[in-house]
């Protein structure tokens, strides 16, 4: 018996004007018959991660979000800075649908055996715009989830995993023999810490407040350095010394950490020389930015020698480089893990409508460890 | 008949103290007989590079230089500040002798036919401790240069000659089809333009003064941005959207510029991009930086989305990664080409003695460009 589906659906929608104005609000969009390979998601669980996030407050200074609009309908309208407009060039007076990822029930399916197969199932998908109450895409672009999970522990189940998953395996590509990760007490750090254990890699967790540090050594974390205590370059230092990690992956951006672990790097590798080069040690030290929790500037004091690089470093970038045959094999992986390894946690549900309200975007908007929230695009 | 040699030469070191205090002398060393693949140069011209600078100050400031000594073995002294005494810790209490290459005429060879083939010659070397009279090290090590070569001329027959043409090496290896070069107006930066013409590629030059960009536009440089004009970024971002460069070699290090490099390409590549990424082109973008002519802290905002590299390039890696047989090939054309490609221009030839003089360290110490000073050991 097919599942009843609406002929449209509520899509969130991010818009900044040309006049500097970031404008968020409820689009009612047509939903399509599905095309042989596609099928129709009922999105019921969507993760509101900071690279949802960067697409969805673009640069705009959310402290400026006002609400308007109807109940029904609620319009939040922010300031975009200045400064900030000319790198929203790109996007300028385009309505954007925001969303990398969720997870939902097929409610329709193409008539292909892929597609066919995929109906009532519950999958995780990855494709864009997945906050919206029906999402039309490729069958190829979902992950039939185990039996007895929910959306909701489903609805994570790519960005976080696959990034975690990617930093190791960067890690084994490019030569190196352990990890640092900053912002380590999120959900991403969280998941890397039980890879890490489970396949007995070394990992320097770097927070920012003591609590995070007892959040990853409760989850048996052993190298945890607190960037805000006073003796945090020595601990770092002597973390990097004992793991031998050259390759950090960070999700800050802004700031001096980046440098400073390079940096520490450096030291530690130092205590093993023997001979004095002007150019420093001849092993390479690797940072790669992969979020921008701080949008600021970053800042680095060039003391860790000519064997160095720092650079950006994007899930669907990596993706593309390791194939689809090695990318199938990590999906497996997170399929088979997805309540113990990749176990997602959130402070909270929101509806669309929620999501639109000031209140809860101080909240959300803050990006804080331990705050993020779930979208269920079908909520009420 | 064999040319007489001293039993001793004078060499100049580097020394800096644990407790803050550089001191550079003149250091009387036994000549060693040559091994068998071994040679003695009498050394008669060797480039003051920013590279050997680097070694031969330290981090001392070169403000506090004070005169000491007798005139016959005059003494430098100046303070290192304590904030960069940690990056000297692996120099500490360490006489070192400087100077990465240099040229003159082999007085004595050992036994092996090699050896005995460049008696006599005129050659180029590099090794390291070439700011001395006297200089035994490999013949592997020497490039016997063309008849009619003066040690002068083939003073620099190395490091910057190498550099240039590992740029352009670098460029094809990593798939990009353009260059840009800061400190453009430097010796490097002119033959980088001569090999660029030559080989019909498409050069940025980046200076910092108007007279220098008279002097590459002289030299028939296409491109030259001045990073002191006002419409500098316009400029930049012009020139490398009409050249298609995404690889930059930075001299300078510390500032914004390695940053305003980055961004202007992305935005020289947005400008043929048709639809919006949040994480920015997806073509890789990279700045090396192989030089410090500015000290100073590194600072960027990241506004050229996900796709970006920064990193340290040392020529040293950089041979030994290409392996013997493409550095052969690099050498050969620089033996064929010293005279015109690979020319250097100098503003002094100094001896050691007045190369420790306070007033002489106060001009080739500020690294300027067309500033640049050959020293001569064997001089009086």
């Amino acid at each position: 018996m097919p599942i009843e589906i609406p002929r449209t659906a509520l899509q969130l929608r991010s818009l900044i004007k040309r006049s500097g104005e970031l404008e968020l609000s409820l689009f009612e969009e047509a939903i399509p018959p599905p095309k042989p390979d596609e099928v129709i998601v009922r999105v019921e669980a969507a993760p509101m991660n900071p690279s949802d996030l960067g697409l969805l407050f673009g640069a705009a200074d959310m402290k400026t979000a006002k609400a308007g609009g109807t109940p029904e309908r609620p319009v939040i309208t922010a300031t975009v800075p200045d400064a900030a407009m000319k790198a929203m060039a790109g996007r300028l007076d385009q309505s954007m649908p925001v969303g990398n990822e969720g997870a939902g029930v097929v409610v329709a399916a193409g008539a292909s055996p892929t597609a066919q197969a995929q109906l009532g199932k519950t999958v995780a998908a990855i494709g864009g715009a997945m906050y919206t109450q029906y999402r039309c895409l490729p069958a190829a672009q979902c992950m039939p989830l185990p039996e007895g999970t929910t959306p909701a522990e489903g609805a994570s189940a790519f960005v976080n995993p696959l990034t975690a998953l990617g930093m190791v395996e960067t890690m084994k590509r490019e030569g190196h023999k352990a990890l640092v990760h900053t912002a380590a007490a999120s959900n991403l750090g969280q998941m890397l810490n039980r890879i890490c254990l489970a396949d007995g890699i070394e990992l320097v967790n770097i927070v920012r407040r003591k609590e995070q540090a007892d959040i990853l050594r409760a989850i048996g974390a052993k190298h945890v350095c607190d960037a805000s205590a006073p003796a945090f370059m020595e601990d770092l230092t002597e973390a990097l010394a004992v793991t031998g990690a050259t390759l950090a992956f960070d999700a800050i951006g802004g700031g001096k950490l980046a440098g400073q672990i390079l940096n520490a790097m450096e030291a530690a590798l130092l205590r093993k020389s023997t001979e004095y080069s002007r150019y420093g040690t001849t092993t390479h030290k690797q940072v790669y930015i992969y979020g921008g929790l701080d949008r600021g500037p970053t800042e680095f004091t060039r003391g860790f020698g000519m064997s160095w690089g720092m650079g950006g470093w994007l899930l669907f970038s990596f993706l593309q480089k390791i194939g689809p045959e090695q990318a199938a094999k990590l999906k497996a992986r997170v399929a088979a893990e997805l309540k113990t390894t990749f176990a997602s946690h959130y402070t909270r549900e929101v509806s669309m409508r929620e999501a639109l309200k000031p209140e809860e975007i101080a909240v959300y908007g803050r990006q804080a460890t331990g705050e993020k929230y779930l979208l269920n695009p079908n909520r009420a």
